[in-house]
């Protein structure tokens, strides 16, 4: 799949397949309904308005379905919208699959596992170590899959190992400069702190919040399973009230959703390794297509700040 | 025991056998130590000062011994004192228990169970009847001797129970006026809601908190139990999920400790009832040696305010 | 009057005489006008457009008018719409009454003040009661017909008595499990404590603020309406501070708009008896069209929360 | 009264008369009572401990005593005290009044009462007018005397009139740059703003809040005279209620204490003018004794702030 | 140019010579293209429409154009619209320049310029007078044509000199009834306070950020500028820090920009003239167009808050 | 000097040289003078009491005095004190060396010199490197001596240059990981964001604040010293409003002294890893002393918590 529809600039010509990630029914002013469209391929996503819908149409062009459009690139409020002047959906001769158009992360799943269980291999407490390693065969297809939130940062096709993977390697960084870090702590941390979304959130696709997601959040799912998983091994030593503490506290608040603050040293810099990860992240792609000497759209999850590139950065 | 040690006025002779309720050491402007004593008996309790303490006093005067007292009340900074005069420990013919000295609730044990087994007893979705009961029965000793807090509302023995018989009395009478409420619900999260302070805290003496507490908490204790509970009782349906929210959400927000808001309607008005007992404790508390006329003490959990008993209230 | 609007489901064809609550102007985009109507009956309200408004209609459908229309039911960004096919003014056969198209409170106007007059002669304090009784007699009517708001909870036509009513009934079970409660000052407390809506608040039909509301506010219009009947009723004693205090305090917060905290045992139960009610109010609204295993939509007044439905809940 | 006990510098002698303003029993770590008293005269106020206090001393010194002192200054927490070295109370022959020892404004109540006069004269509504004149006649002694506050600014004999006097020269300086502004209404405002404050504080010596300071405070107080002012004049008009406002609103915000925020032109700038002339009041006092290139110590209402007097001011 | 654009009412012809001051491109629910252009003449700022734009439209109304336009008054949502019945662009007989269609502040630039000059001249200490003589010299004309702001208050044509002058007017009342304020200090921070604006901003028309107001803000930029003046004035006295500080300091708090909190009184005090200008402007403008017994728009900068204008006004 | 002070436990008999940190004179509760003083040497420092001092005593034991003294630790409060048995001033024949006593960073000046001269090295914008190199040379000596803070982290002598090196060092291992980040910003910022401080702070010995530091703060002093440089080097590109506002920057938010959030991918990382190293040195610093099982003392710094030691650590 050549170029993405991110890629086009405004004002020019379109010509793609793409996958229906959202379709909304409103109706115009004129009083015809039409469709809001959120099409996406791995590029990225762009907003499409059809005018005068049919009946049909809204069973044609639902969320999941794989399109074939025509059209050109406007700029409308501050974002691209793609103008359809042809739209027609897949036909029998025509094969994709929805993975097609996912953006996913850019390391393979078998390489991230590796650096997992490389990881978890590398532990020394053998405590830690059963019970991380359980939790991680338990989940490990979800955890390769899933993405690691809705929106804000790592909301792509195995965002949540790709997330670990980077910040176990932040991890090792730091505790490779501050040695009383117990890296044990920290890598199990890393791993577990956000396994619970597997249960929280629906799968990689048109991702939502499950009704236990809503109810209970992630930590306290991952917080219930470690109680679980060390039972089952039979371990009833302090690393599981430690390696729960680690999970509750590393949102670092309770108005961030720890019931708990960190009050272990690595539960602190867990915290700290994650939201750095996150940021890198977002801040990566709040800039990716700004100019420099320009300032980037508001990034809702950096308190709305618009982000600057400078003019001698090329 | 007649008299209590909070019935005495300011200038009235003491004499009186009291628990040490604590026993801290400090070196006086003249350079000699000396002990500051928390005393107690079932009607309250009062600080001392024991001046020049003897090395072998530190030990004769610790934590949980009886002593013999005789001195008289004083006024220091809006608070009684007791000036000793004589102390000494308990002798071999005289026989007390700690429990004489321990302010305990007004309601006897046998009762308490009596009325939250009839509560158990009347539910009728058997999932949450099963599992509250469960629970009960294994915290069954500690649910009828614990304190509900360590200060602030409920901080005596049998605290727990009695807050939770209080509450549900509050909640059969608002269930009758508001039907929609699921009683089910409502009396399970009455009961389990603080069952987690069995583990949080240490026991009805002398209560702290216990490492589990500290980076745990009784939410997150009592979520993981209620989990347990289910798989022990083979119970995987909504109402699982459900329990644990109530728990999770009964501090009503973030900021105060539930990860998770009230979702459910039962939950909201559990928030409500919790928060409605314990401030009619704290109130009639504060209130309770108030003469009309005047203000209360401030009180620390009620926003640090004082309160008035109008001059008509007698 | 058969079905009502809020009964239809989407798709469903409906025709009905309906009470238009507002009628607002626009310019569509094709640089027509357009009214926007919110139409009502006992069931609820729903919106619709009129496109292509000619200069008269601005006229003929205006606030307060009845129509008759036939339409059928949209969903539009999380709300029914109903899309207008045919609507015209009642004609001169057809006689409505506006009062038939006004949700009401569950109880009739007599049985709520047979309530609130049997609270009042219950009490023992003569001066308490002859102040309450007195501003219920100046204010009788508005106060059975008024809403308690203009939106949010119980604003409907007579909300502010049963609001008052279900609040007395709950005073008076609280009180029984508390017996340490002045029931005089509360229930005076919940009689006059929105008493003053009747002059912050426009009246019972397009419910707005007059500017004395909107200056002053409902709590200082009562905390000197009860000045001004104590004066006249010559009752000089601190019964009248205290009930001022009672209706000054009962937001329970400055930043809640009471200048003064609740410094009253009665006083801080009043708040919460008013929170609790309008709470379960908000609630059984919010809760009252969702299917089990589904969240309502977000309660505005309930910090935007979305409130779930067990699945076992039928 | 020559040089005031303020005036001393550290290791000086002092011989003076002075009133005690508070007395405060305590009992030193030698098991002996001691009394801090809170001694002033009109040049402010210092503490002094009378150590191994007999039982009769503490009847001879208590509060608004006068007695004769001889000691020498000390430093002690960043604070002078007075070390006792002879006290005793004042003897048949001496004779002295309390207000010798009383910090007073430095205007003569003659005069405020005419600038207060002077500016009701120049109002042209006379509605606004003959109401604040009732309301100042009414109160007019106890305006002449009472401090604005007990603590903070303005917390001196005469010290309410004196805040008015300057915030009505403000008021007029101000409306002189904006004509805009309706003076009627601001210099009624800064008359009757704080007028309550003689209801809510006990009087000039010692002064306290009331039972009725407490539970309604002066905003509520002052805005039901106006109501009962009105009345009794038999004026009914729109300026009762704005003049209620200015009142109600001159706090600013619901959380420093005004219910409703300012909704008049007139009320914003009343509200910046008391804030602006208690500012000044505090940032006089507080660097009144600093020396240039030292900071003052720091002010509690001004955020504990610590303010700087530049070198080059001297 | 007679009757302004602001000076019609709902309904009115117009016919109008106007600045385009924006211009944003939008597609309609019809597919078609639109424009949003926002004119102004003195009077003030409104929105038209222009329906089915042209490619090449974009480029002919595009901002700082001058078009005649004929069209009619609307009402939409609270705020008047010209519906646009026929526009075109300045022909070349007709000639106006861009500042015949800017509002401007009340005062001449001479006189404004006059204005400070005299009280620079007034000042006594020479460093403060040199470096505040020095930076105005500087960037005098930019002083004289630029606004305070882009929004809020004084965002007109010389809206920061009129600023200036009319806080020096304040400054000098002020300090006529508080005599310990240091004038010099007072009129060199109002002078100086917003003068970094000169930097932030992008000039009078059509006003942005720039990159380096947006990275530093005028705070910094005018601390930093008054260090250079210094330097090049030779000048190494506290005079420059105090002035720094006085800059500085002058949003209050930290939260509003400014990293250290006022610590001289002077600065303390200038917060507040600066603030009561803001206000008295802001509350000049939003009601102006009110009619008495009318409340106005709300005003964004003043807490949204909306305000009253009193019946008895007129 | 063998066994630090610290190094002691409670009961132990002590005899050492130690430095006079702060001595502070009180009066005891017997009426006679004592003195407060705070010893230290490289170990810590500890609180003891000088009882009964004579006039001289104040004057021998003074501040920046060493002295030789015998006693035994005590626990008093959570915190051990040395009570005094005896204790002299250092004799002639004695010689020490204050910086003997005072806590240092555990690397050598030349080393942190060395390292911060190599990352200078390595920049490859000139512009950046040439301001950077400027200031460093500038206050090179400052730099190596100075506390980055007088308490809460790093508060040694050489702890700025300390603080500085290890965050070089964590900056460039997360550009390792994070390559998109310009490493010349990254390195600069870390460098130059605390070196304001050596204005602001008084030196390395009993540090507190200047004039300078307390009404500018080292964040305005060092952006105006960025722009000196970048004048006196003839630079005026971008480089330098980048780099002064990542200094402005760094403490994140407004409320925390950053009068501008960072608006720069580097800006934000400098704030973390700032953040980070801090967090790192307080925690290491809390826990250093504490047993596996134990709480430590509370962190003010850290959200005043209290931090847990596994058991299974050791």
């Amino acid at each position: 799949m050549s170029k993405g529809v991110m890629h086009f600039d405004v004002g020019e010509q379109v010509e793609l397949y793409l996958l229906i990630k959202s379709s909304t029914k409103g109706v115009a002013s004129n009083g015809k309904p039409f469709l809001t469209l959120i099409l996406q391929d791995q590029s990225g996503e762009i907003e499409a308005k059809l005018w005068d819908a049919k009946q049909e149409d809204e069973q044609t062009y639902s969320a999941q379905g794989i399109v074939k459009i025509a059209g050109d690139i406007h700029h409308y409020r501050g974002r691209n919208q793609l103008k359809i002047k042809n739209i027609r959906p897949l036909q029998d001769h025509e094969s994709f699959d929805v993975s097609d158009f996912l953006e996913t992360a850019p390391l393979k799943k078998d390489e991230m596992m590796d650096t997992i269980t490389q990881y978890i291999f590398e532990m020394k407490n053998p405590n830690i170590q059963r019970i991380t390693r359980n939790l991680v065969k338990e989940h490990q297809q979800a955890l390769l899959e899933y993405p690691a939130a809705t929106k804000n940062h790592h909301e792509f096709v195995s965002g949540l190992a790709y997330h670990v993977v980077s910040m176990l390697k932040l991890a090792k960084s730091i505790a490779a400069l501050y040695p009383s870090l117990d890296t044990d702590l920290l890598y199990a941390g890393v791993i577990l702190h956000d396994l619970g979304k597997v249960t929280e959130l629906s799968g990689p696709i048109s991702t939502t919040y499950t009704v236990e997601g809503n109810l209970l959040g992630h930590i306290s799912i991952m917080v219930n399973e470690i109680a679980q998983a060390a039972k089952e091994l039979d371990i009833d030593s302090e690393e599981v009230v430690i390696l729960q503490h680690l999970i509750l506290s590393h949102h670092g608040k309770a108005e961030w959703g720890s019931p708990k603050p960190p009050m272990i040293k690595e539960a602190e810099i867990l915290h700290y390794i994650d939201n750095l990860d996150a940021k890198m992240n977002m801040l990566d792609r709040a800039l990716e297509r700004v100019k420099p000497g320009e300032f980037s759209e508001r990034v809702f999850a950096l308190e709305n700040r618009s982000f600057y590139k400078p003019v001698f950065h090329k």
